[in-house]
């Protein structure tokens, strides 16, 4: 990237002393910094309710550094970027001075007026924020301003719609970079790569050569810190409504015309139009929900959710959701996508798994009723890579096959780990690319899919704890698949 | 495979004391008994012209294995199984005493009458020497007979049609094991289940989806002491006429009925059928032949084929051979197969790459004329395995593509070497498979194919040499592809 192509912006983290700005943003902005993908020309204005100076964050940005990369050199100038903003949320003074200080610092590192409001804070604040910047005129100025936004967007269709009106009401749709970290992944912009760049895969990627795709994302760990938050949200709206329908509208949708922000925007929202709607009573017989008891996860005993906090103690709330996903289009009538996340599972790992139909004759395997389909396996993480599960010539005499598998490792540019997500999305937000940030029809298609599940599950008390920590979720998930004629492909065998 | 199964025979080597038998044959039987493919109901007739014993020939079985597999115990036991018969090859009282042995030795090592004629020797004593087999009773008894039988089989159309006649008065087609090594190959075996027990390839497998199938056998290596036999074959006869269009054929079959003898020889038979055959005037167009001049290879200097030996100093004869083999059926019409296979080329290496037909539209790439078509490798030897040349995203920002290879290598059964392709051929005779030897309609169809060429090579004197020890060949075989759009794919980038 030549220097004229870097580029520059002052970059506003509202919630500056959170975990989300320690954990990824610091380290992100640093990796992009030593990458040489953004130059002198930035400042950071760290934003908080805390009464910290620019000496308090930049301590506070270089153990962020150092936990993340281990001890390096010369942090001070790289730190000296960063600057302490003490506000409060609704009171439009602190805006002003804001706003004062960006300009300053935009003279200072000639960012050319480019502004990225970083809202890495609670999602109540999220509209008052939006419309005091628009309010206070710190949208204004020569260059571009640009809206960043967590998760959670909304708590439902009717609450996403209400906050995106206030957000819109200051900033347009496409100065709005609203971040599903899934799609910041290697591995999940890799699927549209793996899709259109092969001759191989397209001419089969529909319901006559495809028999299922199975998504799993499964953690390990259980909500322990996280339980106050995660107990108003559950898996449903925590990992459903955004990184696993996302993946499902990659998986699914039509070539582009082209790689533009639109034309892909549009053929994921086409997918997502296409989905079949659940209604309220078919959800049992396409859903299945779970809450995670005691158990034991790598010898070490854990308790069950509701021991997690005494306020989870009656907790209807799901930990697991497993579900089949239909799309009534053309290319993927009568083949299921199912879905599957959960918390407290075997193994920390996401994966796609694409179940092609089986031969239509069985010449090589003893038992003739046995299937061996072959699969394109996507490892999105821990391990990047793809697997082609294929079957070959057993070795020796008489033509029996046996399962092989072919592999690729992604083990990134130069041996080195591929770039975090947030690295890739802060650039491309900074470039101006939305690509890999959710629309807001994106959003709210999702919410009118899972709202069916939240309303009949929110309703109706569950008989929770329903599987073992440790597992991989209620028998409930596999006879949801075993009732096709299928079976969940297992996430550790690779 | 339990004891009733294993096969017992008196296996008669005529040719004992030559190097098949030293290289290949005393191994196999060897590797055979240790891996419990035969028990003790076996034994070895050497016969012979030289004046040995059964201590001779145990010695220099014991060598032979000694020299595969390095030092052994208690080889005695298995070198008692082997005898000495000294004859005349056209003598029928050396016949008669042979069948007198294989009756006491049928009794000493129970071997149910079961007997194997296995001819390692000068092709212009088949005849003869079947004929004796039979005419001197050897054949009878209560057991089954039958007849191995080493390349070359015959010099053209015309010598294998009389050679065969004069086998098959004397032995049943059933009854003949013609032996191609290649089709004992753990890797050529592999097409068949490749194509056949994959939901993926078979519906790519035809003119839509493939481009062009490359198929490389090259040596590094020259003639060498073999210079004198060399010289009156070629490459042709040495290589296209059998293992090269085997490959064709198994690569471009359809797929059998069942996995039996008779299906899949018929229909490999039926792919040799729709060869589109080459007319006079059109070998210079589709085929290229070369002979080596000097050069290095692996940094030392060798001589060119005509200061190999004295005798081939105006030598016309080819040591390379590249040609375009077109398939005139509904599957295959307009697919070109690529064959190439020569002697002192740059690497030792036989490999089948299928190129598939690029996607319709480059989105990825950034030279949107490059061309990065998915490619299936069939590696056969020295390495054995699968690779698929796919695209995927590059690491870091932007929806670039770079291509990756999913990589299967096969280790064999429990990581040992895969079972070498005489030992493989020598069990399937044993057990009577015919199918990975080749039928007589096959020996006559590939001669008929290759009869064109060495017609019109033979009786024009070539400009050679024409390529250098270490190339890949002559230009003109690069030019071959370059006409159709097409290039080698490089045989040592896996």
């Amino acid at each position: 990237m030549s220097n004229k192509q870097k580029p520059k912006a002052v970059i506003v983290i509202f919630g500056v002393t959170g975990d989300l700005a320690k954990r990824k943003l610091f380290p992100s902005i640093y990796r992009l910094r030593q990458n040489g993908n953004i130059g002198e020309e930035f400042a950071v204005i760290g934003v908080g309710r805390r009464p910290w100076d620019n000496d308090t964050l930049r301590d506070h940005v270089e153990k962020s550094i150092e936990n993340s990369f281990g001890m390096r050199e010369n942090l001070k100038n790289f730190t000296s970027h960063f600057y302490y903003h003490p506000f409060d949320v609704q009171e439009a003074s602190t805006y002003q001075t804001l706003g004062t200080l960006i300009n300053e610092l935009d003279a200072e590192y000639q960012t050319d007026g480019n502004k990225i409001f970083y809202l890495a804070m609670a999602p109540e604040y999220f509209g008052t924020v939006a419309n005091q910047i628009k309010e206070n005129g710190l949208k204004e100025g020569t260059g571009w301003s640009r809206l960043v936004i967590e998760k959670p967007f909304g708590h439902d269709l009717e609450s996403a719609k209400k906050l995106n009106n206030k957000i819109r009401a200051a900033f347009e749709e496409n100065q709005i970079y609203r971040i599903d970290h899934y799609l910041g992944k290697e591995m999940v912009q890799n699927i549209e790569v793996i899709r259109f760049a092969n001759g191989l895969f397209e001419h089969l990627w529909n319901n006559r050569f495809i028999e299922n795709i199975q998504i799993t994302s499964s953690e390990s760990l259980g909500v322990e810190e996280r339980a106050r938050y995660y107990d108003h949200s559950g898996a449903t709206r925590d990992m459903v409504q955004n990184h696993m329908l996302q993946m499902v509208s990659l998986l699914a949708m039509e070539p582009p015309i082209k790689l533009t922000t639109e034309e892909i925007r549009s053929e994921k929202i086409k997918v997502l139009r296409a989905l079949r709607p659940v209604e309220k009573d078919q959800v049992d017989e396409n859903f299945v929900r779970g809450q995670y008891g005691e158990g034991s996860i790598l010898d070490e005993k854990v308790p069950a959710y509701q021991h997690e906090a005494e306020e989870l103690a009656a907790s209807n709330t799901e930990t697991f959701v497993a579900g089949r996903v239909m799309i009534d289009n053309y290319r993927w009538a009568g083949v299921p996508f199912y879905i599957r996340t959960g918390k407290r599972m075997t193994d920390k790992s996401t994966k796609i798994v694409v179940e092609f139909k089986d031969i239509p004759m069985n010449l090589y395997y003893e038992n003739k009723t046995d299937k061996h389909p072959n699969l394109l396996v996507i490892n999105i993480q821990p391990d990047e890579g793809v697997t082609l599960h294929l079957n070959a010539k057993r070795g020796g005499t008489g033509a029996f096959a046996e399962p092989i598998k072919l592999a690729y490792k992604n083990t990134g540019i130069d041996g080195v780990n591929t770039p975090e997500a947030y690295e890739k999305l802060l650039l491309d937000c900074m470039l101006g690319d939305g690509t890999n940030f959710t629309h807001w029809d994106e959003v709210a298609l999702s919410w009118q899919y899972v709202d069916a599940l939240l309303d009949v599950w929110e309703n109706k008390t569950a008989h929770f704890p329903n599987y073992e920590s440790g597992s991989m979720g209620p028998k409930e998930a596999e006879e949801l698949l075993e009732k096709d004629g299928f079976h969940w492909w297992p996430i550790l065998d690779e």
